[in-house]
């Protein structure tokens, strides 16, 4: 078994707006708020509820025979099928005879995307679940002008998400079934072996730790979702998700930082903050100027940049402590 | 006591140019040359000598009461002497009264520079010090057109040089005293906290390991020169110096590059190599982008930056491995 780090990311019950905006907003962890009045979607959403109300409603869906979904090697793939025959493949362990993709054993991942135009625009539960939308009360501990997108999420059972970043503020609401969420926070950024927003560490729980020795030095935190809880994630906190059996979330996204930080044609709301991706790009185009050089200067002189990177840190950090102890 | 690995530096017999440049140059590792013929100054070059011919030289000289000198905290000034001066200084521990400029116990250094337009071109022992430049044969183990500078180095009892590299290969020639000589791989640069070129780590025998816990990771190469020796410093190699009586050294430097990728104003021969140098220039502006953004992104998205360069390191890495096995 492991030897890092684990916390429980700690429960909050009959939070009010106010609690949440001047007490757990602020701190940037999660936290597990319970006892929210979500509406009826809790008790209203079975299986035959759902087929009847969005039945015929076309979703794409990730579909792999992994368990561990894996945004890099893209062991899945998107298929188009009925909400009601995701509903039914996702509650089976082993699909009926003939009637599944890749193997009887396969899992499910839906995201929800906007019904006018599929990724090119934001998800609106609203609008592309009319019928079912009514049944969510969102929790409106943010300004109206701040929302950015609700999403309807569905996972068969044991379907593991990958682990990665969103850049906005979310609300992951449990409607049905339970969830194991880890999550860890964006300081253990360097322990995580990224590749772009997401981890290339694909099983956290049996990482292979020749190839990911500092993963040892990333802090877990984990929590169980149950329906009607409400996990708060934290702009840039990383996170997997584990559908302990089936599974519908809603969540619900929102601009915590100034609007101008945002891409525009963000519709995942995963986009590089504007002035990082800028900087990000500009880094990598910088290492360019390398390829001339022989391997060993490469690799000083990536070193060299490393260093610097890690001196503007050192700097700020020095900043910030000079200005609070004001 | 340090608990971290040392390897002593290597010491060859009677090289030939054909061995160095075949054998020891393409190692790319610091070796220690003996017995090579460096001309009649190991004989010639005793402190009356040295006064005789050159005593009314004007020298600018490195003057502490730290033997550690330090580059980053200036722990030293600069003082115009004659040579006859700092040579009669250099072999005291303890000046004489009211003959000093900081304390009795002080430490000296001397890099000769250019007498034609101090600090403006490249130092030649052929030219700046004409009366002893005959005594030294410089050993010829590079082309007549890679030839860059020759330094004459002076060395007061316990002076220590601080941890630094240069971008051009070197041979450190021992004239007169002893010389320990600790050096550290450039693959290593990650463990020495640098600040551009140089290391943050003052006394690399009794570092803070609170401050710079990796440096234990680091490997130190340590030699003792004595007179006579020829040490081999490839660039990019750091490197530390401290003279363990008085010393003389002459320090050959050429470009072992193609030259196209030197800076012109170089005449230190410490100058990052021109795309080494725009590289680190555009990722320190690209840096810039996350001031407008809260401390805790600015730190996120810095530790991004750190990775992709980490990630074009082990994709160098990984072509390199392909190219070697075709």
């Amino acid at each position: 078994m492991m030897n890092y780090d684990t916390n429980l990311v700690p429960s909050y019950y009959d939070v009010t707006k106010e609690y949440f905006i001047t007490k757990l907003h602020v701190k940037r962890q999660p936290a597990v708020l319970c006892g929210i009045d979500i509406g009826p979607c809790v008790e209203k959403w079975t299986s035959d509820y759902l087929i009847e109300k969005s039945g015929s409603t076309i979703v794409k869906v990730h579909v792999g025979s992994e368990a561990n979904m894996n945004f890099l090697s893209k062991n899945f793939s998107y298929k188009t099928l009925t909400f009601e025959q995701l509903v039914k493949r996702s509650k089976k362990k082993i699909q009926d005879d003939n009637d599944y993709f890749f193997s009887p054993k396969e899992y499910y991942y839906l995201r929800s995307l906007s019904n006018e135009r599929r990724g090119k625009q934001v998800a609106n539960l609203k609008t592309d679940f009319p019928e079912l939308a009514d049944d969510v009360k969102l929790p409106c501990f943010f300004a109206d002008e701040q929302f950015f997108s609700s999403i309807l999420r569905l996972g068969s059972l044991g379907m593991q998400m990958w682990t990665h970043y969103d850049v906005m503020d979310n609300f992951l609401i449990q409607v049905q079934g339970e969830k194991r969420v880890t999550l860890f926070s964006p300081s253990d950024a360097s322990f995580l072996y990224l590749d772009g927003d997401k981890s290339e560490i694909v099983d956290i729980d049996n990482p292979d730790l020749n190839k990911y020795p500092n993963f040892v030095k990333a802090t877990r935190y984990d929590c169980l979702l149950r329906p009607g809880d409400v996990l708060f994630i934290p702009a840039f906190w990383f996170h997997t998700t584990q559908s302990l059996s089936f599974c519908i979330n809603v969540n619900v996204f929102w601009k915590n930082l100034d609007a101008h930080f945002y891409e525009k044609n963000d519709y995942y709301g995963n986009k590089d903050l504007i002035p990082a991706s800028k900087m990000l790009q500009a880094v990598s185009k910088a290492m360019n100027n390398l390829d001339s050089l022989p391997k060993d200067c490469k690799e000083f002189y990536a070193k060299r940049a490393i260093r610097l990177i890690e001196k503007t840190l050192e700097d700020n950090e020095k900043s910030a402590d000079k200005s609070s102890s004001k």
